[in-house]
C-alpha cells in the first residue's frame, strides 16, 4: 500500500516533502548517485530504469496505492506510465507534463491525473496579477505551506524526509 | 492600468491565456522573432531588455495595474523586478521562481507574490497520490480550465489572444 515514485526530476523533492509521513514511498531511479543519496535519507530506492518491467514488479506496482511519474522528460514518463498501467490496470497513476502539450498524451498512456506545472503557475500568477476571485486565498494557503518564509535563514530545502515543519 | 509582462518564458503562454481579455497586456522581450509573433497576434510588444529602465518607462510601469515577471531565468527575473520596483514603489509585482530556492530572493528583490511551479505541481501531485482533502476539487477545477480535454483534436494551444474558449 505504498506510493511508487518512478524517476527523479524537478518535482520530486516537492512531492517527497508533501508526502512527508503520509505514505510509505518507494523510488525507482537509474541514477546511482541520486539513489545513494535518497537511500541515505531513509528512502526505499531501487536503482533501475523507471520503465523496466522487472523493476516495477520488484517494487510491487501490483500492490501500490498510487504511482507518481514526474521526471523532466515526458517521453520517459510516458514509457513509465505505460509500463505501470500494463502491470496494474487499476492503480491510480498521477503524472506531470513538463511540456503542456504532453498532458493529453500522458493521460492517454494511462495516467489518471496529469498536471502541468507551467499551467498551474500561469494560472496562479494571472489570478494574482488581476487580483481576481477567491483563488487568492487558495494561493495564499498553498504559498503558506511552502518553506519560503523569511522566518529562518536556512536554504528552505528539506533534506530529511522525516522532518515536516509545515504542519 | 495595464498588466506589464516582463520577458517571455515557459509560463508566458499560460499567463496570456489566463489573462485573456481580463486585462490589457504589454509585453517586453528582447527576442525579436518572439516580439514579431506576439505583435502578429495582436499584443502590444516592446523589443527590449525587461530590466532596461527606459523600456519600463516607455511601457508605463508607473501606471501599470501589475507587473508579471516569469522567464526561465531567475537572475534575469530578479533584475527585472528590481528595475520595476525602483520605478514604481507601489505596483503589484508577481513572479515565478524556476528554482524553488529563489522564491525568497525574488520576494526580497521586490515581488509581492512569488510562486514556484515545481512546488505547486508537487503539491497537487502529492495530494492526488494520497487522495487527500478538499484540494482534489480545487485541482479538478484548475485542470478543467486547462485546454487538455480530448473533446477536440486540435493541439490544445491557443494562438489567438482574442479567443478564450474556457468560459
Ligand atoms: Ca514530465
Ligand atoms: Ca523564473
Amino acid at each position: 500500500n505504498h506510493v511508487l515514485v518512478l524517476g527523479y526530476g524537478e518535482l520530486t523533492e516537492p512531492i517527497l516533502e508533501e508526502l512527508g509521513d503520509r505514505a510509505r514511498v518507494v523510488i525507482v531511479t537509474p541514477d546511482e548517485g541520486r539513489a545513494k543519496r535518497l537511500t541515505d535519507r531513509g528512502y526505499d530506492v531501487v536503482t533501475d530504469d523507471p520503465s523496466d518491467e522487472e523493476a516495477l514488479q520488484r517494487t510491487r506496482v501490483d500492490a501500490a496505492r498510487s504511482v507518481v511519474v514526474a521526471t523532466n522528460n515526458d517521453a520517459e514518463d510516458a514509457l513509465a506510465i505505460l509500463t505501470a498501467r500494463q502491470l496494474n490496470p487499476d492503480v491510480h497513476i498521477v503524472a506531470a507534463a513538463t511540456q503542456r502539450e504532453n498532458e493529453r498524451k500522458l493521460r492517454r498512456a494511462g495516467a489518471n491525473t496529469v498536471i502541468s506545472p507551467a499551467a498551474l503557475g500561469g494560472h496562479f500568477l494571472a489570478e494574482s496579477a488581476v487580483g481576481g476571485s477567491g483563488l487568492e486565498t487558495i494561493e495564499e494557503r498553498l504559498l503558506d505551506e511552502q518553506p519560503t518564509e523569511p522566518a529562518e535563514d536556512g536554504t528552505g530545502e528539506a533534506d530529511d524526509p522525516g522532518t515536516d515543519d509545515r504542519n
